[in-house]
């Protein structure tokens, strides 16, 4: 077997997920909403499947949606995509991350990463294997280093992996912190991979496309989510935005890892991104509603939040209520004891890297109000 | 860019589909039946769209889908397997296929594969750094030479990847062939990765599954395909069945690489699974009539078929009409020429091995009946 897969904890959401449902808790770790997405969606889906939409879609994704996605690059970013060689429809972000890794990178080259981070990044990096270069974003504030990040960069680096919106810090890249990461793309002749899968969900600021900085547009592979826009992460559709000798690559990727994603799902995403900018500007006030709701119910127990202003997600410091405790001690007596569950941070840094934070977990906030008020109540009965 | 993905020709299957819709030619190269699978399935998918199944799956996939497979292998084979533990959906067999490879290679370790093979097996290893290692059929019998094979195995040897029934040479392996196969993987101590997705697709004699060989239950990961075997190759729905130990490797590579599979086709294909023996045997009876229909057009028109007890596909020898030209010159006349698209039997080769057999090509028979009538209405106008 292989001995780095074999050595690979169970991801952290599977874990608490599963000690959720034992115990009965409302599960706040793993981020997905507990309402469905919008009934246009779903019916196009349904209606599609009647239709003659159970064959092979062509491997770059159904012609409609590939229209669909440069005029959504359009719309929102003013970004101007050709839909026949500029996208490439995945099986989710997550297969596209693995694809635009293997579109760029080869075995021992560098990749910058950015702590905290999502738990695929690193084992995706190492199946192909490339070595991974954090940095860590510094709370309370997850500010970045410029110095920190420009010794991340080298001779052997060949791209960065930026997660804006950010999970799980909720963090939202400013202008000028694209603008340093741009820089040092450009100097060291790099990729830029960007997983903007929440790029629809911010609160108060303006989602910033790295591909939209200067000299970015030739650098940049971009991937949205339908799961993560529409509210329906079973879907599991996923788009990579690049200039078309890369799409041509990430491609070729895809089509040795799926092949084609299923042509009734991507129609009905076709008809969800045609919805438009006041269906993600409903879809972004109701999020922050609830991180609203969320961040005051935390603060009245004792639990200071992190900035959020993007994502499905919320960090908290833990450090009065821990007693000495560890983020993964805290969760998992939090789940048995007060019936809440939440992930601790430290599962989001490289685990073989300096000592993590100890003190931050994170609660995902895309649930409904009555979920998100009784999880309140059942923490202030325990607090 | 990854030079080696750079220098990847795009897929034969889809420069072909391509080529034939320039030409308005009907399209026997790409393999993707013509009709929908079963309105059960379908009505079923519709119905859990509508019913609180658009959010993630379990990893491993839904518990219905997990028991369904495993009763399809205790029915079909006499295989006990644990749902729980031993069975992971992916989505579709070209992720399973890799999923199955990153659980067990390493980089530097070798592959055992056999010739003719389809075209994502050598990239795909390629990408996680193994060395395959070639072994051929010889046509027309597409027989198997023992000591070829055993020659292919050696000290690095991690696994054989093994197609049964096999596209695109649509063999199906014999119990002799499968015990010779099954010696050599205990005797070097291997695994085989068994891409069995045409298994319901026979004519004739039965698939045996390598795994109900003696000493392969521990040793072999065998994938099935809800698209192969319910004529839906768009849903993309594969499953791993595996013992314990490598289920749980595959289902950490099937994490990073997509996650999870779409909930509602996952249902569906529950639903398909439970149809039992006798819808497979009417699939098989069905598609068997069609490879004869073409078979017996081929034959007349002066192009002999190769044996072909399974799959989709029918290999003819065109040397009587060839003229001189090679496989893939022939391919693209006879889509201009006769307006009909195959796909030439050489593409399924290492592109850096020995010369592979020119005179043959391959025709997908999974087609309407009108549709193979229409094929053999041109081919006899044009030879
Ligand atoms: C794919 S499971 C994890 C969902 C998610 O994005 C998260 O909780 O961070
Ligand atoms: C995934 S496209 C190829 C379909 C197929 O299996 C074939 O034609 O060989």
């Amino acid at each position: 077997p292989n001995a780095y897969l074999a050595g690979l904890p169970t991801t952290i959401f599977t874990v608490m997920s599963q000690l959720a449902a034992e115990h009965g808790a409302i599960n706040l770790g793993q981020g997905f909403p507990d309402t469905e997405g919008p009934r246009e969606l779903i019916e196009a889906a349904a209606a599609a499947l009647g239709d003659d939409r159970n064959q092979y879609a062509p491997l770059t994704g159904l012609p409609e949606l590939r229209e669909a996605v440069a005029r959504g690059n359009r719309e929102s970013y003013g970004l101007a995509v050709d839909p026949a060689t500029e996208v490439v429809v995945t099986s989710g972000a997550t297969e596209a991350i693995a694809a635009c890794l293997m579109a760029v990178v080869e075995p021992g080259d560098e990749v910058v990463l950015i702590e905290p981070l999502y738990d695929t990044y690193l084992p995706v990096l190492r199946m192909i294997g490339a070595t991974p270069r954090c940095v860590r974003l510094h709370p309370p504030g997850w500010s970045l280093d410029p110095a920190e990040l420009r010794a991340a960069f080298g001779p052997r680096t060949k791209a960065i992996l930026l997660n804006s919106p950010m999970n799980p810090s909720g963090k939202v890249f400013t202008r000028e912190e694209l603008g340093l990461i741009a820089g040092l793309v450009t100097a060291f002749d790099a990729y830029a991979i960007c997983d903007e899968v929440y790029e629809h969900l911010t609160f108060g600021v303006k989602h910033i496309p790295l591909m939209t900085l200067p000299e970015m547009r030739e650098r940049c592979m971009r991937i949205g989510s339908a799961g993560k826009s529409f509210s329906l992460t079973g879907w599991k559709v996923g788009y990579v935005t690049a200039p078309a000798p890369l799409a041509a690559l990430v491609a070729k990727a895809h089509q040795i890892l799926v092949f084609s994603t299923a042509p009734n799902l991507q129609r009905a995403v076709a008809v969800g991104l045609g919805l438009g900018e006041s269906y993600f500007r409903a879809l972004a006030e109701e999020l922050r509603a609830r991180r609203d709701l969320l961040a005051d119910g935390l603060h009245g127990l004792g639990f200071p939040t992190l900035p959020a202003d993007g994502s499905y997600f919320l960090v908290t410091d833990i450090s009065r209520h821990a007693n000495g405790r560890d983020d993964v001690t805290f969760c998992r007596d939090m789940v048995r004891q007060a019936g809440v569950a939440a992930i601790p941070v430290s599962a989001f840094y490289a685990p073989d890297g300096p000592e993590p934070p100890r003190n931050l977990i994170r609660f995902a906030f895309c649930k409904r109000h009555d979920v998100l008020q009784d999880a309140l109540i059942r923490l202030r009965a325990a607090f």
